[in-house]
């Protein structure tokens, strides 16, 4: 069982302005425009079963691929936020859309519960024949949490007992018994799939599916090498089964590779078992490729995969800028996974990590309006990275739009003995705990500012622990309760701060992270960062973009170490941000005309520097940006 | 005509150790062990025809092209390369080998003098009909040059007979004239060739021909575009006719573009045209070229072509290190038109960057050994980037290996009025000047050394000019003649000294070019040097490779400002070497155990640096290697 167990982001109300501007951003628009792009571009055409199939969208690669046959996950995926949405308002008309695309599934749903539009409007004598590229349980993982979410939502079964009638297929059709492939998802993300409908509904033999296909992973005969013999003319264009994590069973793994998404969600399931069945050998593994990918393989952005050929991980401290992949969808899966390991162990980085992957790298995959989107997502630009509208692989959308339609999901756990708060804003829950009801409001303007009112309402008065987050970049956290001073530094421990007593309605505690403009450098082997620095403000890294700095050339721009940080409430920049700005220097051309080579060095002349989050680049026309700065 | 005369390197001996060492090296290994390869690689089968084409030894890509097609100009090269070594040492069975080259050919040859065994033996029926891309005139041009160099070391006519008769069938199917094709070379070359053939013979109709060639370039209708729609399903690859400088007529090119060695070897032949024709536009145009070249698109090694796509030039001040392309040929070329404009105008840059692009972009393409190869050269490595033995496109082994064996013919011009020295190391030559002979002894341990001491001794005393190249690179350079001191400042123009007076037998002048280790930037637009210095040293460009720098990590090694360069003789490598040494620091891990990122700076600790000059870099292995480093 779960230690710590999240509060569902339906007991949480944000109150406010950060998150609830994001949030609502994404019901008005992202929600809304994914769906008429999911029109516009015949996904939800591809639910409608039997019939001629239509000619290819996106037309196959040299290799046969076309990114259409995962569009079933890109179906699920958009339910599954439109759902959290529900959450938020109900509404008529996009039920009535899902209702519409789930009958259209329980149509094409075969008699045996087998459910694959792209399979069956194509090649239904194929199915199950290439679990290693073709994503069909992967597809079923997304339909299957969309289910789970719209049931959530609504109450309504019909799109859950279709899913579970496909999971009951995939059941029989995959495990050690005689009659039985011994196949795994070639991307992982039923695993974790099949853990909340576990969660849901309570049956174990979804937990005993999820864990088959971990624990079968990587096993020898190795199963995707024995299914490509029997497809002839097969091509791995990947070439390794490092690729999608399955190059060895999963508990021997200590290294994180391959794909960064297929890995992310696998560890996510990965810790769901570990907890739901108390494994000390899948807690292990998590742990050791925490440590290894937290240690050796990610952006300071959050950010995961430098890589685009294998949208991965490449060698330790391989960490490019311009060419930076940081899939929006692997950081929203490193916050999936970090939310999982604080379900067993309450400690810091797993808080600290969550928190960088969300607020950096996971919302600069979402225009401020709401319908742009990053897909891959470098640290610095020369001004041609642009956001899409929409892509041949749409994943990335629908991943960060359920993202943050859930984010109050996020912020607090309890355990047996306490309340947890994760992350910091303005939102409020009421909760079961400590043998009464307690309620939590928490008043912040957080990231912008560190001050965090937090105020318990317990029903009746109660004894526990309220731990409180304290993130790895405040030093120097205060605390106020009820308006005395507590001794942060020896009630601190593993990064959350205990504060344990009678708690009575109306109990104030006061939390401040002391929240500045700091440097950050890159261990020495990252060879790209040498050099250089990166801005952070509290949770928030900075970056330098064209827009705000005139006709500065940024790529010649040279922070001195001793230049200092001027945080800047700017009410005019996105509906009120703060900015850091900064002395530099940058190179002119002064003397060079005609030169191309001379033995004096180049003259410098002092700038002013404006930083923003990195969150927020790319929101006025593709410009320059840089994450890392050089410092002199 | 010429106003400068390049004196043949048939009348110039060198007597120092630099370039006889470099010379003797490719007598005693490049030349034979090409030839071998030549015979390996079925290069030399080729040429017997006819008979049925044999299975392709470099199978054709995807665009349905092989370099195969370039095979006749790598028999010519290596022709010209191998009469170049007869100068230095006849050989009776090199010559029996090219002889039997010659025979293959004059059988391979049509009636009609038509001569290329790629289409003789694979595909005569399409001859002349993708001049664009299929290097026919371009593989004439290194057959004829090969053959004039044949004749000039032994005087046997049969190859130099063939290639006129080839000449003449070229003439006849190209030009202006009712029945004629207004074609003109893809890859330039042949112009260049049928000015040698003019200067060897005096027949204007071969300076002609190159004049048409030179002309019809880039005039509308477009050759190439015609062409290609002659040619069902045509895919030009490149997309652009920048990328063989025919998008306009080359009088109005400014801009250096497309395709390097093309350009270089096209503008060589405008200049000796210009001089020739005394034709003032192209000189002009020439000039337009070269101001933009060398301010704006040149490596500091004297390398260039910044992208492999095109091997060539992409936009002003890109000059990435890493992936910079610097094609042997590229240099090699660059040579060849510095020394042609030295021909019209005696002006310091035409000799320093001859100078630049032959000690270091071109000296790299050759191993210390003589036996192996660059095509590209990065200037800087991870240590992935190997010398080749043979390459499917060798025609940079041929070129340095050619270059080299004439590079007597880079030292001396004469005029109406004088000597110039261009180039300086231990040679001497006899030479008809003023109406007398004039003997010139250099005695000079250069590149290491900048103290040259010249002796002329001529039949009868004279008046003349003797003009000595002051590169840019040597400020405050003094000179003695007879023991006596000479106000050099009061004497140079445009970068020559000119020393006029009554020479007798015995005079010596005593040039001293004051040579020390300096660093150099790079524009500031060059935003890939931004905070990078590179070390020089006479006409000599350094590189810290990790061979001398034990376990540095060269890519976070910093190299102060106000640090010393300390020139050291080593002995030991290389056979006797100047390096350079400084005191620099580096980036140590200390404290970085288990972190990825961090808000106090990295430490650095003092390492002493050895820079090697870039030419001798991977002799020893492929290992880390940088030109630019990063200075504090």
């Amino acid at each position: 069982m779960r230690k710590y167990t999240p509060v569902n982001f339906t007991d949480v109300r944000l109150t406010g302005k950060f998150w609830g501007e994001r949030v609502n951003t994404v019901l008005t628009h992202s929600v809304p425009s994914q769906y008429d792009q999911l029109v516009t571009h015949n996904v939800l055409d591809s639910l409608k079963l039997p019939k001629p199939p239509p000619e290819l969208t996106f037309p196959r690669n040299e290799y046969g691929f076309t990114t259409q046959i995962f569009w079933d996950s890109d179906v699920g995926k958009w339910i599954e936020a439109a759902s959290y949405a529900l959450h938020h308002r109900r509404d008529a008309a996009i039920e009535k859309k899902i209702d519409a695309m789930v009958d259209d599934l329980e149509k094409a749903q075969l008699p045996d519960g087998y459910l694959n539009c792209w399979y069956l409007g194509r090649e239904p004598e194929n199915r199950w024949t290439n679990l290693r590229d073709n994503h069909e349980l992967y597809n079923a993982g997304h339909l299957l949490e969309g289910a789970v979410a719209y049931f959530r939502a609504t109450g309504r079964r019909k799109f859950l007992d279709v899913m579970e009638r496909y999971v009951d297929h995939i059941a029989q059709t995959f495990g050690t018994g005689p009659n039985q492939k011994r196949g795994y998802p070639g991307h992982q993300e039923l695993e974790l799939a099949l853990i909340k409908l576990y969660q849901l509904t309570g049956e174990k033999k979804r937990l005993d599916l999820a864990a088959y296909f971990i624990n079968e992973r990587g096993q020898t005969p190795h199963y995707f090498e024995l299914e490509a013999q029997r497809r002839p003319g097969d091509f791995f264009i990947q070439g390794t089964q490092e690729y999608n994590q399955s190059h060895k069973p999963v508990r021997e793994q200590d290294k994180v590779v391959g794909h960064a998404v297929r890995a992310f969600y696998m560890y996510t399931a990965m810790a769901d078992l570990a907890a739901e069945l108390d494994d000390a050998g899948l807690k292990k593994a998590c742990e050791s490729l925490w440590k290894d990918v937290t240690a050796t393989r990610m952006y300071v952005t959050g950010g995961f995969g430098s890589s685009a050929s294998n949208e991965g991980f490449t060698r330790d401290y391989d960490l490019p800028n311009a060419s930076s992949y940081c899939e929006t969808c692997a950081s929203v899966a490193m916050v999936f996974w970090a939310q999982r390991m604080l379900n067993m162990d309450l400690a810091g980085p797993y808080g600290d990590i969550l928190e960088q992957a969300l607020y950096n790298n996971t919302l600069a995959g979402l225009s401020h309006d709401g319908e742009r989107y990053f897909y891959e997502k470098p640290l610095e630009s020369d001004g041609s990275h642009k956001r899409y509208e929409w892509h041949p692989c749409p994943c990335c959308a629908m991943n960060v739009a359920r993202l943050i339609a859930s984010i109050g999901g996020y912020f607090y756990s309890t355990s047996e003995d306490g309340l947890i708060v994760h992350l910091y804003g303005g939102a409020a829950a009421c909760l079961k705990l400590a043998g009464t009801e307690v309620g939590i409001t928490e008043q912040s303007h957080y990231p912008w500012s560190g001050a965090i009112s937090i105020t318990l309402d317990p029903t009746e008065p109660a004894e526990f622990s309220l731990r409180l987050r304290i993130p790895g970049w405040a030093s120097g956290a205060t605390a106020l309760v009820n308006g005395e001073r507590f001794a942060v530094a020896d009630h601190v421990r593993n990064g959350y701060l205990d504060i344990r007593r009678l708690w009575t309605r109306g109990d104030r505690v006061e939390l401040e992270l002391p929240m500045a403009g700091e440097r950050i450098y890159a261990h020495p082997e990252v060879r790209q960062d040498f050099g250089k620095v990166a801005l952070r403000r509290g949770p928030l890294v900075y970056c330098i973009e064209q827009a705000d700095n005139g006709d500065t050339p940024l790529p010649v721009v040279s922070l001195p170490r001793e230049a200092g940080l001027k945080s800047a409430e700017r009410k005019d920049l996105f509906d009120g941000i703060v900015t850091l700005q900064a002395e530099a220097r940058c190179l002119t051309d002064e003397g060079w005309q005609g030169l191309l080579y001379r033995a004096t060095p180049p003259a410098m002349k002092p700038v002013t520097l404006t930083a923003i989050p990195y969150y927020l680049w790319a929101n006025r026309g593709s410009n320059p940006m840089a994450v890392w700065i050089n410092e002199s």
